[in-house]
């Protein structure tokens, strides 16, 4: 009998020892200030993923020319941050002491602050790919340091100075812009993503973690998300992104900020599959 | 770590082996001629399954206390009806020869069809209980004798009369009504169920199988299906049901219609998966 | 070639000449204060009426067995009160002069006023069965004496006392109640129909308009209306009050404020369709 | 010039001095574990509270007749459990410690334990009536001890036994349940309300707190909250447990857990305005 | 009276002899393997087309100037592929052997074979020029072969190589690709409509079907469609399309896979409106 | 305590005394003819903006800097056009008369009359820049002459030739762009803006009022309002068109048709909150 009884992303199916690629989903949104629902994405881009097809025409690739494995999703003590946050910095140690790359589906942004401490463990001069609406750049929201508007401060604080590149900036506060720019913290791309190829030159011998808020897209593309930007990049330029970065030495990425209940028409989700899988793509095709 | 990577209904996770009773879906809606969608109602139910308790205070019973196995989606040829009867019969035939019973989800309610006569050829004193808004004795839709309207119709062709028991119907051709009630070929019971005490102690040593088509509910309950009919019942109506059922020898059962995105705030499926819940608990719990 | 080409409600497909009934829609929305789009309404029950039968099986009555004529829609001059009214009663007047009865659909509960004028005008004695969540017996709201929420007290200028009986209501301002109550201007049965029977006796001899403000059923039956009142009748309620009025000499009668877009399950223009069947059947089946 | 520029329940825009009753927000929904949204529902509140009127013909008081302060909504830190419980509990005792009583408007209904526990500061006697679906008596939610699904069971920790009544719980843990029943630590009413009047007469002397979890009526009536449990009670039923409690000493209360999002035919926040509306005139009714 | 009472395009009530195009609608959708509802298209087209002007100001052309028939639909056997091909085939010989050109409204995309099957029978040398998202090359799905994935496919057994023009496709199966370009049986412009004027200078002197799936727009512009494929043209792009395609000599033209509930904004059909003016007013231009 | 009671645009909280500019809703839609709800937009931005920074990195400028009141919405008599407009037109003689600078949130486009009138009478020579999808020409609708679709032209007839310039139209009757473009009575931009910076120089002595109907922006961008018209211009035009008119003598402004429940997803109010808040950065940034 051909029974369908999948609960991983399309072609995605590999177990864990053979795989080079972990994929799990991080479904936590407990600080998200505006709209929550970010939760909700790994299961709904594992179901809608089925259809897509296995095979990409920007790339030249498919999933099933790759041993990838599909983890599932952490287990989250809602309303607890810090526990949260702990459980995926141990997994993302498991995934890299067994020499394979992590790639995490968010959840909202603040999920990806454990998976950069443990990379950081084994790669002290990593850097930081940013691609967002927003600048995430916030000592803390409200008093409260851990939220995902200060994800990227929160980075920076072990990073340090050059690490952080950020692309698509265009909402934050003053002072952060200020911060950044006028201190030379982290390098902003406003707007859009103008200097990426010299940021790529620049970086080429680094390892590099990617981090993909997909607020970075207009919201006619991807309304399905916390806090919807508009003026944004179109999912052509996203394809330039990818395409962009393909050469660089990626050690690890994520996709974060889908709310897909938020976009009844499916698109957003729809959105977000094809940009795992073009990530995967690069991602696996890595010796 | 604790991983969530399961795509099966909630507490029914064991294997075919050790399990007498076998869930699976039948993601079909090829005949529904007003709104279709019912393909989503498997994958639906599980996924929000887990927003259920294993536990059932109206049974006092837990799903935890018995071996259940849910075998997945039987894979759909979309655009052939025949050969997606035969999949689905094949598949029943494949649970009923190794001594389990057969549950179903639905898909729109042609798919009943198979699975039926698959039980028939096993007991040949089969009765059916069928709850729904809808008569379902067409010959035919437009020329076409596969529908959703003439599944009973069909079934009745090699049960017979005296075998089918309807509840709840209040739609059909002036013409259905007559074939039932006039000439006495099945039992209707009209708009309710004040009826089903006294057939349930008429059937009481048969062996019956029971389709829920879920739009016997009233639309405020249910309102996520392809034809929603004002005037039906509650949900505790259904609970009643369910407890009045329970002493019967029930060999195998269905549920049909739902159609998960017509409902956007997802009580159609909650009402699905709890509907589930309880039949799951009284099949498991025969001996 | 069989082709699907209509647009008139199931079973209504018959010329104006030979009909004795007359349906016909009022697409105005203008007075609504809190949600428009009753607007909507007629065309949206006529699509969807052909999820319906033709057959009632609480009447045992078909629309087949009977002449109906749907005249289709009103066209209406936004922004301009008193002209769509003029057209409405112009209408209404047509049909009434032709010894044919009018059935509207609205739109909002202002459209009733027209029609009933032009009914008073042939039927000095009429009486007015008002079924709805609200009194409508303002003066004026905001200064303006034209609205859905003063139609009533408008036509008791006319009517007078002893002519009106509201059924179902459960809103509206405390001098409202007390007008209506304690001054005995019209009689009022709040929150359900228990003295139904009692006036179907006292009115059986009268010319009788019948008025459904559909939002007298609980929003969880109808929840696709302007304003939502928690508290109402069921369907099954409803399907009672019509059995109950079925002896009564009724020559008009129109349903309202169905507000389509407000419930994306379709679930509410279901359930107004099917409101309009049986009251189709009780109108068209009047020598 | 007449302008609208109010952000407050209707009805209620006295200050806070002169006012007995006071209105607030906890738009808190961290500890969520299925949809996430209930911080939306106080603003929603408000908003559509426009849409009743201040009259209620349930009671015959009118919310113009008392004075009532809205306060506006806790400010929120989200992602810090611990802080916000505290918020709400200072701002509780500065209602308490001016003689006045709080009747909040939730969030999840976790929001409910520093209310009480600011009562219980003032009234060691105090009685917990609380209505719900679910039973909110574990120990902890996959270790996290506060959660909305444990907070009942905290809130017993210093009430202790036979001080809380439950009623209309239809979902729990068979653990929760025979904790509560068979040891006998709180009064389960399953299912409904039957035994509210012996409840009442019981504590008749008592000051009790009155919590009300809008999941407790059926998700037909209430779709729009976050975990839908079938088999509810009706809005009817609503009323008449409120006209059962008016005779109570009532010192506080709070309805929780609507989450409008869930909910696009805006029914569940007219649901949710309208129990509001009836307790404000219990409430505020006291001498 | 003025009343309304139409169930055509905008601007299209000529009747069926003088009329030089005909329109009529294929409400089909039984092979699409992932989001169904089609079959809502041509009627939702009709009503929201009330929304346009008949003057195009992209053509300066009005819908006025010229003599259309609308047909209204087809009346579909649901479940029977075969037999609703043929009935589409009828209907589309009947509209050529009258000398009048067709303008279909879907459906899916397998309801383009049977058109094109009929006017093939008159212009042997018929060239298709084919606009997507999605290859539709594949030999079966499933194991079946009509589908809405195989239509191109089926269309080139009968026409054979260098007939069949593709745009703006962005997914499909590697073999489909590489079928088409390294084997070179179709043309197959990736991504975009860059080749368009090549190819329209090619084909000028041949008669022209043209078959748009309107998912070949990105889904951000048109998300109510069964398979949302991001990355696609914007709108204006279809403009530019449809201009450069003006001058050539078609004989028959097609709009596809837009299914309509799928976007609650109602901006899909919008845009398949729009498109079928602009289309209409190319077609009827011709002499 | 930190409560949050505000119902005003995020950074506008200044009395009126203090501000020199004034922002005011007028939740009017009583002449929109296809989809009306323009009236919930001005509440719907208010709530939405605290989803924004007050900091423009476009404009590099900050509410916070500024005195800004928002005064609320003028309390609109549902049903009566002429007294609605007479309200708005009163209230913006108070803004002008106390040397304020007035900025609308509508309703629909209608609402721009009095505005405009208001300010004629202090600025003889007023120039209107247009920004729109439709002409907005006509002399009436269905015998109505105020209407959305007539307001143009009713400006037009006291301004006169040479002081209208309309930019991004796509949507008229072919009358109108005669009447306008061959016989020169106003200015077209059709489809996009290309000619704005001439108009800019040529006008830049004057006193301009701004009118910016946001379905000029593509749907896929704004599908929440009432008209939507494929082929508008981007969210980066809008802020290019709002830099490009900074340097003017911006005397007046409004954003129109907003209609935020056709847009489940919140992008559309997320689009005009942003606008608006550009359009404040602009006005209050004068002298």
């Amino acid at each position: 009998m051909e029974m369908f009884n999948k609960y991983c992303f399309i072609g995605c199916e590999d177990n864990f020892e053979e795989s080079k690629l972990v994929i799990f989903g991080a479904p936590f949104d407990g600080t998200c200030t505006f709209r929550p629902g970010s939760r909700f994405a790994p299961y709904k881009i594992r179901i809608d993923s089925y259809g897509l097809e296995t095979y990409s025409p920007y790339f030249n690739r498919d999933l099933l020319d790759y041993k990838i494995h599909d983890a599932g999703d952490i287990d989250i003590p809602f309303g607890n941050t810090i526990s949260t946050l702990k459980k995926i910095k141990d997994f993302s140690k498991t995934i890299i002491n067994n020499n394979k790359k992590p790639l995490m589906i968010g959840g909202e942004h603040l999920v990806t602050l454990p998976v950069v401490e443990a990379l950081y463990e084994k790669y002290s001069d990593l850097i930081l790919l940013h691609f967002d609406a927003h600048t995430d750049l916030r000592d803390d929201y409200m008093g409260e340091v851990l939220s995902h508007s200060t994800v990227i401060k929160k980075i920076w604080n072990f990073l340090g100075d050059n690490r952080i590149f950020q692309f698509g900036i265009r909402s934050g506060l003053r002072e952060e812009f200020e911060w950044a720019e006028k201190e030379g913290h982290t390098f902003i791309n406003k707007f859009n993503y103008d200097k990426l190829k010299d940021v790529v030159n620049l970086i080429k011998d680094k390892p590099v973690y990617v981090t993909i808020d997909l607020d970075i897209l207009d919201p006619s593309v991807f309304p399905g998300t916390g806090t919807p930007e508009p003026g944004g990049i179109s999912f052509n330029d996203m394809i330039n992104i990818l395409k962009t970065i393909d050469s660089l030495n990626i050690i690890g990425a994520d996709i974060v900020e889908l709310a897909p209940d938020y976009d009844p028409t499916g698109v957003s989700t729809a959105v977000a599959s094809k940009v795992l899988r073009e990530l995967i793509l690069i991602l696996a095709n890595k010796k």
